[in-house]
């Protein structure tokens, strides 16, 4: 998996950039809204004061910062960390990969945006994941549903992160949480109308026709960009059922400026399977002279995904990479002699590159080892005894079709690599 | 260098295993003697007390004994992490990479053993690193030259831990530190008159002659032993220069129980590249009824290795995976026309598995973008404007050769493919 999506990343471009596993707590702080809680804390044993990273981003950001980055496509495939209620069978751990692709740049408005899509798609397509749904909505047409609305600009992250819950809880509950936060009824009745609603580009050229919504200006700029990255992913070849505008979707995240992104699975129960967005922002806040850069990524969380396609897989895989087995074909007296040859022999094939391995035991059985070979999904297996070390030959067998062939020591290596061909 | 390196243990048969970052506290409690200071804490924010792992050698351990693991050889490329003070010119950091290869099971003695140094010497060979030597030394030889000098037993481990800083203190700094651990000056001058032994096979046929250290059970053992280790490099093809059987070699960790390595590269002055040992009765540690699983392992630091791999690069490196760069000759008026051909044609290539990329910019220009070709090692350039759309072609340039030829677009991703050969 871990090959495949390293493949769509390079395939775009991408460089990869690893950052350490720790960063200063102060670099994470006020990152992440309520979910900071979920940070794991390093004990203070004098020096700086660390934790472990919560995501791949954040990092970014403040590594692009650090070196005066201000234009890269990067991959990161790593692992995060936080101090979440595990669900194994769901594929949520508390020390979990993440893939991660970002464009950091002064570009072309929603460009990045959509290729961002495209990668996810790619991948998702690559991995015969089965049906999946790009969720997408903006950030600013968000706070332009918020302010037509009429929340108070200081309650637009906390309310935010309410609206975050719609996929989880019942309206009800998500109401009852924003008149708990301060904002009356209508207000929040406003919103949901709002939220409910999802499409494709048509949804958008309804909503630029929305008078309310577009009386503010940041929802019209929300809807422009949407317009122009549904043309984008049009371009770079997105099928488009692929793509959901979905004014529910929220991300709790702070960090995130423009466009957000949420990919769920159809008919799968594992939660969403990549996320991300925008974040214009976030270099700033690591910069000297607040000097930003505009970004935007995306991560997918490969365990939940291993969750389906490991329910997918047919039949046996092979779990070792070892394509032969010296084996010996041991007398009375001379398992050492034949030991030595066996030694020997692996030494030629890694010469020549092959993957290879003997017993490590002088007495390994001739038919253990060959069983061993079916179990492991073994291709070849050479025998040698002492008949064969005389006449300076040994035996090829092909496990599947069980034919032995004999060959000189000297055209093994050659044979074997024709074989494995 | 990873791709090397993970080459080579595949070669053996090794399958990769992956353990947590972070281990309980008491995992690491007690395993790495003196410098167990160096641990990095997590904060006690309830739940499990929890530290970062100090190497991968002891999670590996954890790893058998949780899972019931009593055979299996794996490899583990990943970041440790230590306390101390970074000295970054020799590849000296707090968060580093280690290469480990690992041999559990119950085994003809030595064999297992051998097969780590055929390892680091493969490694080593293949990175083109210049002249190195293995050093050797045996845990039972060097507890049977305390015996027979007279160091009570309850001393062995922190005598040991003098030893190991032969490499880079005076033996009157040793000397000092071994009578203020409370052994004689007697006693340390003929600990110093064993140490000062270095060589190969023909060092481990006298040793077994010395009437003083051969009354000594565990310093028997240990040279039969070192004498098949000798015979099973020698089978396994490993040049006897590389070998040196090095009686100061004491590696300070707690958990080797016998044979021990470090390779050091001859002349540069970067410290030791890898080390291991023979570790059989750490697994045992953590299993319930202390049955425990003989390992052997060997660790390469990634880091150290780079400073002299970096210093043997010649000539510019590409920084990127881009292998097409798609440039529009834009006119007056038709850019947001060509921007688009340059997404779609990106596309194009992406599903053909090539590498691709184009400006996220409508203004690009035409020289610039030759130019960036040029400056990344991008190998092609495919060109569109307005005349080509209309004729549905595009122009491909060689960036070497400066050379252009015209193919119609149907046969792009097939023309790029086979240049690409």
């Amino acid at each position: 998996m871990v090959d495949v999506v390293k493949r769509v990343f390079k395939r775009h471009g991408a460089v990869t950039i690893e950052t350490p596993v720790c960063e200063l707590k102060e670099t994470l702080t006020g990152k992440y809204g309520e979910d900071s809680k979920l940070i794991y804390d390093l004990a203070d044993q004098g020096g700086e004061i660390l934790a472990l990273r919560y995501d791949l981003t954040v990092p970014f950001a403040r590594f692009c910062a650090e070196h005066g980055i201000d234009t890269i496509k990067r991959y990161h495939i790593s692992r995060v960390y936080r101090r979440d209620r595990p669900a194994m069978a769901k594929g949520r751990y508390r020390e979990f990969y993440q893939c991660d692709f970002d464009i950091a740049g002064d570009f072309e408005s929603m460009v990045p945006d959509a290729e961002c899509i495209k990668i996810v798609t790619e991948i998702l397509e690559e991995l015969r994941i089965g049906d999946f749904v790009l969720k997408v909505n903006h950030r600013k047409i968000l706070d332009g549903i918020f302010a037509v609305a009429g929340v108070p600009a200081e309650l637009f992250r906390s309310i935010c992160s309410a609206v975050d819950k719609l996929d989880k809880s019942e309206w009800a509950e998500v109401k009852a949480e924003m008149l708990q936060k301060g904002i009356s009824s209508e207000i929040a009745e406003t919103i949901w109308s709002y939220s409910q609603k999802k499409g494709g580009v048509e949804l958008v050229l309804e909503l630029l026709q929305d008078e309310l919504l577009c009386s503010n200006e940041l929802a019209k700029e929300g809807l422009e960009a949407m317009k122009k990255m549904f043309l984008f992913c049009d371009l770079f070849g997105v099928p488009p059922g692929r793509v959901s505008f979905d004014l529910s979707l929220a991300r709790g995240l702070d960090y995130y400026t423009g466009v957000i992104y949420e990919c769920v699975l159809v008919g799968q129960d594992v939660g969403s399977v990549a996320g991300g967005g925008r974040y214009d922002t976030l270099v700033g806040m690591f910069t000297k002279k607040g000097k930003s850069i505009p970004c935007v990524g995306v991560s997918l969380g490969l365990e939940r995904l291993f969750t389906i396609v490991e329910k997918n897989i047919q039949g046996a895989v092979p779990s070792r990479p070892t394509q032969v087995l010296i084996i010996g074909a041991t007398g009375k007296d001379d398992k050492d002699q034949i030991f030595a040859e066996r030694l020997k022999l692996c030494n030629v094939l890694w010469a020549n590159g092959i993957s290879c391995e003997t017993a490590h035991k002088t007495n390994a059985k001739l038919m253990t080892q060959i069983q061993l070979c079916e179990k492991e999904l073994i291709k070849f297996a050479v025998i040698i005894g002492s008949g064969e070390i005389q006449q300076g030959i040994v035996k090829i067998r092909d496990i599947a079709t069980r034919e032995e062939t004999e060959i000189s020591r000297e055209e093994l290596p050659a044979k074997i690599l024709e074989l494995l061909l």
